[in-house]
């Protein structure tokens, strides 16, 4: 049995069950650094406050600084048989330090350490994966989009033919709503107000003002320029019963993982033998144990199946917090593992998603071929007419007409006559239209859209 | 069957199993007033672009704005016959203003149509949420608690005895996360944009710059002081098919809605024989058929049980945006109902949780009663401990076994004798600590929270 | 205010807020048919048991049949005042029967009424949906599959080509699908146990034999050979709080959803220009009020949107009923919208699919074009070494090389000579390998699947 | 980079990100024995269908029980390059048999393989958790409701005083439930077909009769008397795409972990201060690092709280499985993690309660304190007058008002004089009505429930 932050009252062990049944520390060792800063903190609080001479608070210091570095550099070793990390780290000091490490928990809570080291953990997390990983999928697609600038392809809704439209302004679509993405986690993420003081629920004892702190220094040793202020809490009960802050976030990376699933969706709807838009790159594939010719998107359609799981995170997240009576319950313990989880597939994702844009090759005869489609061009016959002063609405029913009867018959639209056009509207010039069925044209005719 | 806003290309009649699966109007008439002051800006777009004469423009707004006042008057009728409120309004210019109206849908997609009116809708539901019934539950638990602010309770932690803390600090708990709650939907609602100029999805023939606008002077008549910017879209392929505001909003009022559980759970505890904290006005609770001593409060068992339809109606919208492809399916139409339920459920539970606020009563004896439990107080007796030199951890293990062993005594640590005492501590003097054993010396030693 | 079940306890009104809110009237008048049903049989019970003469129970049966007839003549008016369904049909019984009606309360509770009328809507819901909606979706799948038995596809994994199928096999496949969901609902349904005398949680003076009850001849009225039997309460806790069976069914019509979803998503796909392997009726379709070309499969799409409602519906149930103590609680009553609402969905699909299924159009032209990709057969020229002695797994790096090698040459695989071919393994016969190329050879050769 | 069981159609190597993002042997290794037992299967109707000598499936089958025993004995050693633990197996094999084992994949596919043994590991895992976990738990519950059988508690409906029920009939309840529970499973577990032959999606050469088989014997090994059918697939397409039985065993798993988050918050309620019903063994209790008189339940709080994460498994399973097109996509892998970690949450929640059930204690004088509540008897007064001739719901009114006024009096019912009770009824004899507050009376005249 390992040692634990608490026990003094009771006379029996703890059943293995429970022992295994309670533990954390397989998951969130991830707090390790966090649960440090905040340790560090939280000594000087007690020296300024009087429970910690100067030389004791150096001591507990310098054993605290040796082990963040250890864990930065990759040397932390996790000791399973800890409850928690948080113990594992309270029992490594008192090793080191003996009864001096006893004073640690004065005025202090495992409920609060745990919400502290959390809170400075997604501010991290977000940080980084805006930073690193939605940064290199935006910089892929808007370079794809670049050097596939003149590019022009059939634009789609309801998956069936709607307007030609720009291959890049496709892309773009997806880069509007990466940087809404961005802006989201960043807006969620300095949102976090990060307390301290809250004891277990009641406060402590120590003057409020002593918690006015920074814990930029320890950050900055690593090289990332950032400071979180730390503020005393204004609501202890509050404080440590709040997480709110995990579904906001796992919330807003599953927004992500949406709109990555509809990416993977369209990609894997273009590399069909039918569409044939694009070719992923044999090194983004896989293939198959009984087909030998498959070459299959599997990366894309685990991208599409992630979104899934993200939703199931904020499920049990949000199901997990319904009803809970006020304050900490341990309930709550299991708000990190489908946090930690959710960061980790993201990531995933955008990692992998950036390397398979990059080598992505367009079919530029294909999509020229399906450019051919005269429907495509439709509502730029009904613009036309309304210039010709005829209403939308008319407009729109008399191309209705003309695009079906077109249908059946061989040459379509352009193959008919002046004549036939007339009979349809009056309005109709033979060789005018025949310009409208330009990808080109129709592109650059929407003017609404700022270039 | 129903005149449609399409149709030219359709030699067939839509099959009336399909009219009633796909029609819309029953749940989108709620967007009947956005729809209107979308189509008042449109007109003005087409003006000032030349589709529309000086005349035309005025003819069709002055009709708009009849509908406009109707609808904001209540006397507007929903034609349950139309496929959805769009198309009603249409209809109603039409037989009004005959082939004029024919222009209107010049440079417009139903799809561009919606996602404005959805947006201005959304907007206006947040700022009113926010406005009325947000603020009247925080006035009603400041006020309750502003009235007991001298009530100290037991605090809980695991729903087992913690320390005492002040009841307004409890209500405060609320009172923060539902500020914190108001600053998330007002942030999300002033990060939407709202878009024109998209078309379906390719954009329009109007030039970009035309689509800077104002809806500010409709909304001012109705006395509501509050400016939405129009811009023009930046990428009209997201534009159409973006629902992350939807799911943004769904979001937060879950979060809302899991605060309002975790409130109705507290007081549904507190409400029991055995608890007897507080006494809820029979105005809001209810009975039962069978037993006559029964006075239930299942008012707050359905809050508690609605936050479960705010998530259903999250993985809704979530689920049903996966995978989907660009741009604009149908599938997005099946945002609304969730969206429009989520505001209902929210609204009408904090309007009933406001007035049963207000009518709580403490029993004040019984509150007493409970907080002799001695255990509350160990805390303080640790703390005592510290501040006679004793290390946290130290004092922590004295003040366990003391506690446990005081379990299987008559008069509990308070009967104990100095020598009885001392056997726990050397440091104990029983005179002194007698003193802790009280609630309101045990709040105000905690300095942490400013007051 | 409306007349209520309870009250006798009462000194004050309810808040009109409450009423409001704690009603269910606008949704439980679903269950008015069971309710009386219930009744009839409840007033033979308290008959038996001494608590009603023959007389009175005579008078009361006789104006419960009254209302049945009503209700099933679609004639019952609702009573919109009323708190829920139960309330308003013991309101109009005493309308007409005045105090005699007080006695019918005896030994008898809402909670174990609500559960009764539930189960018995579930158990006929579940009948009529199997009877008429999926026995009718299935009926067109299999005349389709049956009328276009000839029809070879290309069958997909991954989206991507993979061997030929009979189409009536890729049908068969959600036939399958639909029959396992028949037989997974009406097991569910068997299992429901139908309870009487639980009481409100402790059972009823009434001895438990005379719950020994059936329903048939109610039932038989309305032409439906059915009778179900009802057993006295095994345990009352249970049986007024258990909502298992309301999970299971919304889990079912869930699983139902889903696989209309993916067989709405394939729809969807072949409807594409790129793909053409099929025409939806235009009376299926819809169009667009901005591009005349459009016919939108705008019912598939809803269709595989609307599994996400499904899904919602569950995790709403399964949430609200988390953590719940025993026994009743007023949260379940959210339990019927979101059973009712997945009835009423899940029908309306299998409705409009059947109809959209029945004028299905195959382009067989086109099919043809798409079955001449030599990939599909890379599997049989795999087996056809096999069966000249290659070992399967070089066999399958033989023809994975070969299919590679072809896409860059003009002609194919069926353009290289005998020579080129013999280059990759030595066993290939250019004249017996240009008979694999074959959609209806390959199909045969799967002898795996009985015909 | 892994050997893989694709590959000669792929000219360039798996990118380092693909082979990491698509990687699943850190999870199915939990498949091992079933793929193993597939394998020897295959084997078997490899030889009889001709595809492999006598002799070879000889040497095949015998290095593959080699594998078998080394996984049940614990000595399997996973090799984490691999990319799932079906290519290790094939890998090993390939290492012992050299070029032989290059036969197996004839007429097998992976899609096929991993269903294969997913379906064995659901019946299997069915099995072991009801015989294991479920009767353990189903057997501390009877044996303390035994040794307990003649305490009598406070019944609730809406946490509130009901009526006196037996504490057995509690448990019970739950033992109900529990029941329930294993009766489904064993239903959704008895329903899932085992297929063989169903190739990649299209079938194989092989005769459908070669795939009736029995893997009985390879399980009977190990000591468990138990054998499963196989079956010749009905349809290939939709037995490589079908994942109905995962979502059907999740489903009812969260329905297991509902059931025991409603006996954990009882537990909880009733260990509070304030009920004080129940004493939890320390064993099975954790403290707090601050407050050393804690003695919290968090064993059962995280049993509450786990019932969320198995409904997020389910969501993520449904959600991945919507929309996708036949026959298999990369997708459905994702279906792993989620219903292996249902079985483990499940497994380890019965285990640690049927531990912390076992050492429950009852405070008896406490309990008995609460049945003093005169409220509880309500009901009975109601009978009482009922049988005296008057209507139930006019004696509910009448007893509606006494218990209200006796509220507000010292002494209760039990205290005012037989006038006293006259003036709410005539029917009322103080002498007879005391008789009826009494615990053991109460329950034993509800005699609807059989004993």
């Amino acid at each position: 049995m390992s040692k634990k932050l608490w026990g003094g009252r009771f006379a029996k062990k703890t059943d293995p069950l429970v022992e295994k049944f309670t533990k954390s520390i397989h998951y969130d060792y991830k707090l390790a650094e966090y649960d440090v800063i905040g340790s560090i903190t939280h000594v000087q609080i007690l020296k300024n406050a009087g429970y910690l001479t100067y030389t004791e608070a150096f001591s507990i210091i310098k054993e605290l600084i040796l082990i963040l570095q250890s864990i930065r550099k990759g040397l932390f070793k996790l000791d399973s048989k800890s409850e928690d990390i948080h113990s594992q780290i309270q029992n490594m000091l008192e090793k080191k330090l003996g009864d001096l490490v006893l004073k640690l928990h004065t005025a202090r809570s495992r409920n609060d350490q745990v919400i502290f080291a959390t809170k400075i953990y997604c501010k991290w997390a977000v940080l980084s994966l805006i930073n690193k990983d939605m940064k290199h999928l935006i910089n892929s697609i808007t370079k794809l989009a670049d050097e596939n600038k003149n590019i022009i392809i059939p634009g789609f809704t309801h998956l069936q033919h709607a307007q030609p439209v720009y291959l890049k302004d496709y892309f773009g679509a997806y880069e509007s709503m990466l940087r809404r993405d961005v802006r989201r986690l960043l807006n969620i993420s300095q949102n976090i107000e990060i307390f301290m003081g809250a004891g277990a629920l009641a406060g402590t004892p120590i003057v409020s003002k002593e918690y006015n702190q920074k814990i930029e220094k320890y950050i900055r040793e690593i090289g990332i320029d950032k400071s979180f202020n730390i503020k005393p809490t204004i609501n202890s009960l509050d404080a440590v019963s709040d997480r709110d802050f995990v579904i906001e976030i796992i919330s807003a990376l599953s927004i992500i993982a949406m709109h990555l699933s509809r990416l993977a969706e369209d990609l894997i709807i273009w590399s069909t033998k039918e569409f044939d838009f694009i070719e992923i790159d044999e090194a983004f594939c896989t293939g198959s144990s009984l087909m030998p010719q498959k070459k299959n998107p599997d990366v894309l359609e685990l991208v599409r199946g992630y979104a899934s799981r993200l939703y199931g995170n904020l499920v049990s997240v949000l199901t997990m917090m319904k009803g809970l009576p006020l304050t900490y319950n341990r309930d709550m313990q299991l708000d990190k593992e489908p946090l930690f989880n959710s960061f980790e597939i993201v990531s995933s994702e955008l990692k992998v998603l950036s390397g398979l844009i990059k080598t992505l090759k367009f079919n530029k005869n294909k999509i020229k071929e399906h450019l051919k489609d005269e429907s495509l061009y439709a509502t730029d016959l009904v613009y036309y007419l309304v210039k010709k002063g005829e209403s939308f609405k008319k407009a729109h029913d008399i191309v209705g007409k003309l695009v079906k009867d077109s249908l059946e018959r061989e040459g379509g639209i352009q193959g008919m006559s002046d004549k036939d056009l007339k009979r349809y509207c009056a309005k109709f010039v033979k060789s005018e239209i025949l310009k409208l069925f330009d990808p080109l044209e129709s592109v650059r005719s929407k003017k609404s859209i700022k270039r």
